[in-house]
Formats: structure tokens, sequence, C-alpha cells
């Protein structure tokens, strides 16, 4: 649903013109229209609004920054009881409060491992059907920062923007770790080298705006339901093809897509396919910025919509500089 | 041709390589990694090298902004001699200086379209084989918006990034007028009411750094040579199917693509298809750097390739929210 | 009293500290850490929880920007019941609704004129008495200008940045208008011709938050009360002197400094002192933003602290390039 | 001499005005409008025109930014012969190329400390006298990194902007070792730990146009000649009694103003004078924009001028959040 402004709300309405109502909703995930870092308030105030309208239970993934022609949206994940012929699984779990010290390190890595792991058995999920995690991460702010050093201990960064990646990193490897998809000592090795191990459904945003994790694990029942979901990782930001393939696929089902969820990030090599970007020597516009503009033009372009969730920040989630992307759709006729 | 730096001039080297020298060129087209607004000194920084190396009929062209995964590059026109076999025509030409007072109003338009009209004339080229009508216009700068109010004129508009919108509508409307795209008439509504006439083959780009405009036509002479054009119009930031054909049609013919000129712009209407967008009230990022980075997104994506020519800022070039889109080409068997 | 974040709602439990409560609250005046241009929500965010704080009669007037040393902070005015001695008077009011199509036109002007002159009525205070006029004005969003234009009339402006400007020239010359220190006629030119009409005491904010104007009115009752007010021109941004002065005078009587409120920007000649500066031809940073980076860094210097209610956009609130500086302030002991 | 852009030289009339030609001009300082951080061409654009003027031996020390009220300048250094009664003592010197992987390293503070000694040899002088170090420093790119890391060696960070820090420390304790302001452990700390020593007449400014430092030493000759500086040391961003008293010392000696050399920073703590500050939250604008707008504004109002050298990024030089400043002037009579 298409939002006004962060404190646009309008969402309940048409939940409720959808038969379903607040008490349902397990997950608010939107994009909204701030600058998608550390001083982004769009954020704040879009989960703060959303909480006071959900139940406690609910979680908020809230990821700014909506460059380009990407259009600012909430999308609302209810439950449908035990219907299970919708076809989609989906839960919701928090890690506990993080301490700044432990933002970006293997702590980190594990808090979101449990929390991913305790939904797949809740859920009594194969991680081979997890289509997306969606996460959001603490990151750092200077107050914390300097909380953390008078407490004596050392921030993994003490440079803001530098955490929300840092944060994002550990984060994506908690659900890489959950989901088998790497091993603790690989994920130790990716927190010290920065590149390594990576997820292929783990899409993690950070904010100011929580302290702990909010988790969301979505997957397909596998048993042809009217809402189904695939997913693809591009290898670069220009790999239109397994994204045009799996849409492809969705059209050849009769599905229409409700919503396609992407990372997407500078290539720290500072190159893509050869060609020098400046997304990293751009001291105007954090990369991220940079990256969501870009992704979103070719992604909006490939659906003949803006209103996407793109986010950016890709660490270990897909390969440097590619990213996974995730399409949740419906098949009305079947 | 890639370059490392705004200041790089290797691409003097690979003219060399193809058998070219210096003295032979009668064009250089540049992206440069500024921010492609008031205070670019990338543009300023490259044109100067390139001046001082190529012969004074030759003219710059240098569009500041690689955002995202656009890459900086120089493209060189040369002139191959009487060798019509080629296929292109190309020509060049400068208005005469403009004063600050005449910056974006009809002399504007007039005088950009008296140098396409002699360009056609001297190369004996019927409008409708125009590909691309290619311009570098001034800009207004406190400094010269001070001399002109203390001259006693008023100027078309107070604010310097607002002149660069002013500058590439008349251009664009002098291109149109010049390839009788529109009427006079026409085109001093447009200056007035903002949007109106537009030109399908304009691709104008503002600058601090000149105070005529520089002009390059370039056309197709329909013979069948191993260099070829095209050009296409999108219609909004997200018409991707136009010059997803365009480029079926060069594969068709066995091209393979040197260069895309393509223009885009923020929806003056705060909308792409129906959907809000952000670019016109984000305050932190100017709305010509979203739009560079996701149509760029797009066409690299389409391409496979951040070596494009895409320029932001489309006023009266294609309709409002879209813009001109040209190929270049060789067919290198035939 | 500082702020942690937009949402920090401390203050209030200092009001209780001070022996007050939410309900004696008329107005609550904020520099809150956004980027004070159109899309600050760092503005939005602490104006929605403030307001669910306060008596809906109280207003609150949320100033983005704490750019340099400037820091996040809200300042409280409470009612103290009928002691005079207090010193200082002070009411708050708003005008209606303003249509997008009347913001920053006569009737804007008009609208806040006739909120400033029931203010002083009600008080029964003379303008000479008048020693501040805090108004927080809307702005144009892309949504406000489509939506003015689908009805047939065309706003002010078509830029949002720009319409911040011109709301504020509207309110400031609605405050001159109230206290004489123009005549309609003369704020009608003004509006017309950009500069010439300015009050010595208006301090206006624009925002995206609300649709109707935020007006405070404040006052020293001459009669030597505990609580003092001054008010000063800074005839340009280095212009000091009349700050110290102020100042001065303050400290000579016993005072200490509650809050300083004063607006900066940019000289629209370009130039300080003869001194080129690039605050208008700097695409990537706004010009509120440089003003209130050099004017506050020169105030909170002069006062030794932070905490200051340093706004820009100075459009007919001191001469231009200059700005109003009000200061309130405690005599302890008399 | 105030500039009309970066590639303004009319500098070099005014040098001829002043009897002076460019052959004997050893140093060229500036101030140019980029933004001062890694993309900032104005330094490359205007090093590059003047090193085409000026002996090979002479250095360029170009610093961005001219946020707020600052104002783009030139100051040229040129060589009296031996006319002592000048009063100041001053000559320039540069280190090796340094390797990307030395960036910010030990061997980096070693290459300025040797330079600067050399120096102070050559020069006889001893190191009280010296009131100013300005150093131009290198700094990491992508392709710098990405060549580094090919090589196998690991840079001190992968961060471009990150990498203008760490390459002003370096070289600012590079001077601080020179002049007995610190021990080689003491340094190697410093580096370690972010924080520690550092250098009370140091300046230093990095840049992408050089691959070596560029160094200028200057020095009272304490016989009182025409020309004379003094040096201060800001403990914080709101310390402007220092600069007050030093300025109040130049005019009892009767003399005028003809530079003042300024570092800032922001407070790495997060707060100045306890109140929190937020430009190291601020993903819109680096740290180093901020801090120079806020003392450039301070430190301007102070003068009364705009045309002042303020630099920022002050690690190592003056205490954390604060920063050494030199004056240099002129006493006519005496």
């Amino acid at each position: 649903m298409p939002t006004s402004g962060p404190d646009d709300l309008a969402g309940l309405a048409a939940l409720d013109a959808a038969g379903l109502n607040a008490a349902q909703v397990i997950a608010m995930v939107a994009k909204s229209e701030g600058n998608g870092c550390v001083n982004d308030f769009s954020r704040t105030l879009a989960a703060r609004v959303w909480e006071q309208s959900l139940p406690p239970t609910a979680i908020t993934v809230v990821s700014g920054g909506t460059e380009g022609v990407l259009s600012p949206h909430v999308t609302l994940f209810a439950n449908g009881g035990e219907d299970e012929r919708l076809g989609l699984r989906a839960a919701v779990g928090r890690t506990r409060r993080l301490e700044p010290s432990e933002l970006g390190r293997i702590t980190h890595v594990e808090a979101v491992a449990d929390t991913v792991a305790g939904i797949l058995r809740d859920l009594q999920l194969d991680s081979s059907s997890v289509e997306l995690v969606l996460v959001k991460t603490p990151l750092l702010t200077s107050e914390r920062i300097a909380a953390s050093l008078t407490a004596g201990s050392v921030p993994v960064t003490l440079d803001t923007y530098e955490s929300m990646a840092c944060s994002r990193r550990a984060a994506a490897l908690g659900a890489a770790l959950a989901l088998g998809e790497c091993t603790r000592p690989q994920a130790e090795e990716t927190l010290t080298r920065g590149v390594g191990a990576w997820s292929s459904v783990a899409s993690v945003s950070a904010g100011a705006e929580l302290e702990d994790c909010h988790v969301l694990v979505l997957a397909a029942s596998g048993d042809g339901g009217r809402l189904r979901a695939r997913h693809a990782v591009m290898a670069d930001a220009l790999d239109m093809a397994p994204v045009a393939e799996m849409l492809a696929a969705m059209r050849a089902e009769g599905g229409e897509l409700i919503q396609l969820f992407a990372k997407a990030e500078a290539d720290p090599s500072g190159r893509v396919r050869g060609r020098r970007h400046t997304m990293l020597t751009d001291s105007d516009i954090h990369s991220t910025r940079h990256a969501r503009a870009a992704v979103g033009g070719l992604l909006a372009g490939l659906v003949g919509d803006g209103c996407l969730y793109v986010s950016a920040g890709a660490e270990a989630q897909g390969p440097p500089g590619g990213g996974p992307v995730t399409i949740v759709y419906e098949v009305i006729e079947q």
C-alpha cells in the first residue's frame, strides 16, 4: 500500500477493506522516504505510529531510502489463520536487546541465528523452503558509542555510518548460520575479513529506532497455494537476467506480483563488470543511496512499478556487489 | 573510453591506437564524476585539459554525474574524412556568447536554433535524418546573477540550480525549432509555461564552464554504412520497452553498441505511473542526481555496461518525466 | 532542555521538577536534528510526540537543522498565571488553514498579521514592547503542488525548497504589518521583488508538518521582572557586535541567558562584506544549512553553549544577509 | 587574494603588482570551493592550473571546503631573498611518494618527520620558533585501495573518506615528532588508538591530487620584522578566547592580519562542552564540512572577513575537538 508520508496509516483501512484487521498483523515492512542512513527519522516516525496501532508481538521493519523511482509504501503480513491453502508460511521474532559493544560481533550473529532457528522450529520448517529472512538490526549512534566507551568496551567501529554495515553483516550471517549456509567459523572469518560467507535469502536493514533485532521468516509451503514466493540472487547490480527469469516463471504460473524484496550494494571492488563506479568515492551521497537508486531503477523498470522493497547495504547478503531478490505473488485462478 | 579521473587523457592514446589523431577530433563528449549540478568542477577540469589537447574548433560537452552504476568515460567524435561509407554524419558549432539575462529566454532558443540550422545546411542534411542534437549550455552562477542585476537586467531566475533547467529548456527548444518539431510561438509558450513542446533527439547539459552553447549534430546517412544510429523516446523513467526494441533492432543488423545517449528527469508531476516519487522533495540530493542514478541503472542493466552517457534534466527533451535515447553502433560484417 | 532525539520527552520531567506541568505549556519551541529542509521528518516526529502531551491550544514550533555546534533541544513556554512580576508576556495563536495556492501570497501575509494583531489586542500590548514573533509556517510538497494545479490554481512556486522561502517571507511580512514595521503596499511590493520591507523581531520557520501558521508573541512588561528579553539585528552573518553588546547589557543587569533566538541566511548578493561566499552555488548543501552552521558557530562561541535556537532563511526577517536576534534571560537577584 | 573560481590565476597579477613574480613563489596555499572530501575536484583543478604557473620546486596546498561564510582565496608565499628584516622564515619540501599501504602508518609519520626536520636544518631553525607546519597529504581512492589489495598489502582502511583522517593523523604526528612534541612510541600509540599525541602548530589537509606530502614550515625570526606570526590552540569549537587574545596582541603591536590558518573538527566524543552535537550522525553532510562552517563562522566573525584558511579534520592537530590557529600579520609602522 502506497503511503503519503512516513506517518500515513491508510494501510489500516486497506486491511479492513480486505476483511482483515490490525490484530492479525504479524509484521509491517515498509520503505520510508528518509536517507536510509544514520539520521533517518522517517524510519523512527513510521515505526512509532505503526507500533501504536499493531499488536505488541508484531514487528516493524522500516527501511529508509526511496531514491530515484522507488516509492514509499507499506507491506503488511497478516496471519490468515490455519488455512494452509494460502501457501505461504511466515512468522516473526525478536532477539534480546544487544549491547552496543556486541553489535557487529559474533554474539550478534548468534542472537539472530537463535531467533531464526526458533522460528523454523516453531513453524516446523525445513531451511530449504525459506524464501526470505527479513531483519531489522540496530546501529551505533554517537551516544551509544560514547556509552560503550565509558563502560570500558570498544565498539566494532567508531563511525556511525559504518556501524550500519557491521550490523547488517552480523545479522545476515546469523540468518546464514541458522539456514546452514555457513558454519560458525566461516561466519567469524567473514566478520573479520568483511567478505566471505553469505546468505541467498537474507535481507537486513539497520536503524537507530531499535536496540534488538526484528526478524521475519517467510517460507513457501510448496503445495501450490494462492500465495507463493521465489527467490533469486543478482550477481551484480546489472544482473537483471535472474530476476527476469523469476518474473517469467511467476507469469507462467498465472501469478501477479504482490511485492519484490531486493538487496543492493556498491560493489566493494570499486568496479561493476570491469567498469569503475564512483559510489565509494562520492562524499556527498553515501553508497547505499546510490545503490538503491540504481538497482531500484532497474527492478522498477522490469516490474513496471516503483513500489518495491529495495534496500541497500548487502553485506553477507548475496555475493559482493550483488544481492538476493525474493518475490511474493498471488495466483488467482488455479 | 573509460577514464580514471576527470583529467585522464588516456583517450588520446586510444585514438592513436585506432589510427586517428587529436587533430581529427570534432567533439569530445564525456561523463565526469562530479555532482552534475552548479558546483561541479569535474566538468571544468575535464573541459580544460581536453581543450588544451584538441583543435580550437572542436567542442567539449562534459556532463557531470555518474551516480549509481554509471561509469566516467569519454566519447570522441573524429572526422573520418570524405569516406561516406562510414555511414554517420556529424558536425559541430557554437553559438555566440550569451548574456546572463538572455539565458533561458527566446534569444537563447534562437541562438541554438540558428547554430543547428547552420550545421544542417552545411552538411546538406534533412532534419528527419538527425538522430541526436547534443548541446552544452551555460548556467547562472551567483557572480553572473549579480553582474546581470548590476547591469539592470533581471535574469530568468535567481536560483543557480534552477538556472540549469531554464537553460536546458531553451537550448532544447532551439533544437526543436531548427528541426521543425515546434514553432516559434510554441517555443515561447513552452518557456512561459515550463512544459509544452519538446524535441525527440535533443540532449542538453548545462555547466558553468562555458558562456556560449556547444552543439553537436549527428545524423544517419541512411545508406547502410558501418556506423549507424537510431533514436527512441522513453515515455517515463520505467519505459524500457522502446530502448529494448531499439537494441534488438541493432542486434538484428549485426550491430554492436558504441555508445548510448539518454536524457532522464524526475517526473514533474511527482509521480511515475501513478506512484509517488520523492525526487522533488529530497532536499539532500537534487532530482537530477536521482534521475541519472535510476535511469542509468535501468539502461546499464539492459546494455550490461555502465559506460553510458546518461544525462539528467530533460526539460523539452522528450515528454515530461521521459527523455530521448540515441544509440550509435557499429556493424562489422555487412 | 537538551534532547537525545526528536522524540525525547524528557523535557516534561524537567517541567515537573520546576513545579510546572504540561497543562500550563502554551508553546513548545525546538531545534531538531533533521536537515531543516523539505524532507525533514525530525520536525514531524517531534511535533507529533509533543502534541500528544500538550494541551490542544498549545502550539509547536519545531525548526530543523542543528548543523555544526548547534545542539538539539526544546524550549517550553509555560503560563505562570497572573503573576506579572515575572516580567515577560507571551501568548500564542493560529491562523486558519491556508490553501496551497495562498502560500507565499498576500492572503498569507494577512492571515499572519490578523493573528499577531489579535494576540496584541488580547494581551493589551503595544507593538513597541514586542521582542519576538515566532512563526511556524507551511511549505509546498509535491502532493500539495499537484493538488493545487489540479484545482486550477497556480502555486507561488513549483520548487518545494523554494516554497519554504516564499512562505517564510509572507509570514514575516505578516508580523511586520501587524507591528507597523511596514504598510500593506510595502508588503505586497516585497512579495513581488523578494526584498524590501522586513521585521526586526520576526523569526519564521517552515515545515511540512502543518497547514496553518503557529504564532508566538513574546513581549517585555518593562517593569523589571525576573524574566526579561531584548532584541537586536545582525546586519550580516559576521555582525557579532550587536549581539555582544546585548549580552553585555544582560550581564550588567545580573542576567543569565535562558535562550537565544536568531535568524540567519546566505546573503542573496553572493557576498558577505565584499567577499564571495559559495552558499548559493553549492548544490550539495542547501544555503539554509550553511547559514545555520556559520551563524550558529559564531553565536555559540559568543555564548559558550550550542543549545541555541538558530534558524535559517531570513526572508523579510532583518536586512538581506542579516537577521534578528532575541535573548530571553533571568535576573535572579534584584 | 580572493578567487572567482578554482582556476582563477588573478593572484599572479597581484603578485606582479606587489613587485614580485611567480619564480619567487615557494608555496601556494588555497581554500577552494569543493566539498573538501574525497571527490573534491576543485582542489585538483586549482593545483593543476597553479602548478603550470609556478616553479617546479614550489608546493601547492589546496584545502577544499568554503562552507558558510568562508570565501575561496589563494595565499602565496614568496621568497623575499636574504632580507631577514622581513621577519618570517619559510621553506618547503616534499616527502617521497607514499605507497597506498603506507598511508596512515608509521612510515608515513617518519616520511613527514624527515621532511620537516630537513627544513628545520636547512633554515637553521629551532623548533620552538615554528609557528606553522602546513601539510598536504594523499588519500585513498577506490582505485588505490584496489591496487593495494591486488599487490597483497592491506591499506589502513577500506573507506575512502576515513582514509583522509588516517592520512592527516599520520602527517600531523610527523610534524609533532620532528618538533619534539611527541616521541616515536607516542606517535605509534596515537596511530593505534586514534587519539593521544598532538601538535600545536600542524595543519594537515588531505587530497586525491597528490601521492607524496607537500610541507611548508613557517617560523618567526623573533627580531621584530615587518612580517610576524603567532599561534594558539583552540580547546574546542567554541573556544574563541585564545584567538581573540592573539588578535588583540597583534593589534597592540600595530599589526594587520594577512592570513589566519585554523584547524577544526567535530569533537569525537559527540559533545561540545557537554552539549550533544550531530555532526557525526549526519549522513548527509560529512563532519568536516560541518566543522569548517561552524568554526569558520566564529573566526570570520572575530576577524570580520571570510577569506580565512579554515581546514577541517584536526586529527593529532590540537586536542580532540579543538585545533591550532596561526596568524600571519604585518606591522607597517615600526
